[in-house]
């Protein structure tokens, strides 16, 4: 049985734990490129995570996130915070590129150890994007960040499953986008702790925030909460401190009566669940090409002679586990 | 051992054999909502399917694909051909709906069973939209439908997941991209079977298409295949026949020298290993607030006892085939 703190350190690991931040930049690609030899790192640098605060942060694009992070960022680093941005990207074989790209431009002295700022293209598959995340947050937190914002542009399944990363998340709206929030119905509401209306200064957004207020009463919250909503003004950061105070209200909330060793465990869950399918495809992938019972399945699948659901169910009872443990 | 035929028709498969199209449309939205329940229909069809043509068709919208389809099913059904057309959209939780939406409407008389057209909305998992997408191909396969067209908005993974359903993807621009085609790299010719040039009659049209043609040029092609590029204009009917030309070119290069074999086998390979790893993930979910092992490893988990690559590990040691076969 392994206990806490018995993998032993890789070099990588006690770099991290060291506050070398090239290092960790590295081991944050290494990870991105889902590289296997990685996961000895991982582990044991595991014992050393569950201490930051992870917040999402999603919104459609144009509504002034990047803005919005600046200014949580100088607030947060003025509260004494030690602060790492995710912004998960999402990629497009028709831009090449990325949406968010270098969009973070910050203000921060290049010397402040004490934000860090990394974007991630979200190239493959989403699943794979979010558990790729959910290890960058890990490293974050072991190396001693105390909060971790992810951010995603609000373009649907990659943002529900950092949902699943984050304790807190925000979903930014701007006024016009408000106006039209009958429209947006159950999706957000799903995601959102806290709502934040940005471009505060804008007509409408009063309304708009009157708007999501009366929604975020109408139905059960998640778990019982009912989401704040916040109108800010990144540009003169108007509303920050109150944007992070819902933040810290809904935190309140989740360590009362057992609610966030709750939301721990069931995400704990699912990146388990997770983690077995990958195992166990990349198992398969690996036997496809070589393995005679799997060509024998394809043989018989190609001339119809069995189908799919009886070849799949005869190939998971050929899943052995491996007897040596994970591999590293 | 379950040999051709041998899984009982239920009376959807009779239905859907029959050409009783509602019976069809409500298979399809079973299929679309994952339902467990229709894999008995699903096994006792497989026999009868592998005889449609399937052809992908995507690009970023406004290129005009709805248009294009319409002129293909034109000419498809003038050919004599019996057409389904697929179109798989994505949602986002921000827009509240889908992107297509009911775009699709079509010339054709009500009374015109040779075409079938649908929309599948892709909530979910981007992998099970492709499972979900590559059963519905297959009902409508097995229904008859000797061509079935699968259209994506361009808009990444979901196109590549569903290159994978295809036997040819046709990729489908317009001049002004073409103008950008440097930029579009890889991605698009990891996808693209043939190139579309729609709008042809619009500027820049012949420069776009010979800077696409000196692009497929340069590298080695998919399988040694070199995309071709065909110019259209939806509007007028122009360059449709020489569309459909190129898609039977690659088809009938796909005959020769085992292609299609070859490719068929790799396609029921990825659907064997997407199908046992949805089946470890049900399993593995369904245990998830039950079973006292998995409970016992959430508990190490959470004090960081284990971590959760040792606990994959050992909660993969815990699947066990199901003696009975397939769940129907």
């Amino acid at each position: 049985m392994t206990r806490r703190g018995s993998v032993p350190a890789t070099p990588g690991a006690r770099a991290v734990l060291n506050g070398d931040r090239r290092a960790l930049a590295r081991l944050i690609t290494r990870v991105e490129g889902r590289d296997p030899s990685v996961v000895p790192t991982l582990r044991s640098l595991y014992p050393r995570t569950g201490r930051a605060r992870v917040v999402g942060l999603t919104g459609p694009l144009g509504v002034g996130k990047s803005s919005l992070i600046n200014a949580l960022l100088q607030h947060l680093r003025a509260e004494g915070h030690q602060v790492a941005v995710v912004a998960v990207d999402p990629t497009s074989p028709f831009s090449g590129g990325s949406v968010l790209g270098d969009r973070i431009r910050l203000d921060r002295r290049a010397d402040d150890t004490g934000v860090f700022i990394r974007s991630m293209a979200s190239r493959g598959h989403s699943g794979g994007v979010a558990a790729a995340t959910r290890e960058v947050v890990r490293l974050l937190d072991a190396a001693g960040f105390d909060v971790v914002l992810v951010e995603t542009v609000g373009s649907g399944q990659v943002d529900v499953e950092i949902r699943d990363i984050a304790s807190t998340s925000i979903v930014v709206l701007v006024p016009h986008l408000g106006d039209e929030v009958q429209t947006l119905k159950a999706g957000l509401f799903e995601i959102a702790d806290v709502f934040c209306v940005n471009k505060g200064d804008l007509p409408g957004a009063e309304s708009a925030s009157r708007d999501l207020l009366e929604l975020a009463g109408l139905g059960p919250g998640r778990e019982g909460w009912r989401p704040k909503v916040v109108t800010t003004s990144a540009r003169d950061g108007t509303g920050i401190a109150p944007l992070w105070a819902a933040v810290n209200a809904h935190e309140t909330y989740l360590d009362s009566d057992g609610r966030r060793a709750a939301g721990e465990r069931r995400r704990l869950g699912h990146e388990l669940v997770e983690l077995v399918r990958e195992r166990v495809a990349r198992d398969l992938e690996e036997r496809l090409d070589s393995d005679v019972e799997v060509g024998t399945l394809l043989d018989q699948l190609a001339t119809r002679a069995i189908d799919p659901y009886v070849a799949a169910e005869r190939l998971f009872a050929t899943l052995r586990a491996d007897p040596t443990g994970p591999k590293e």
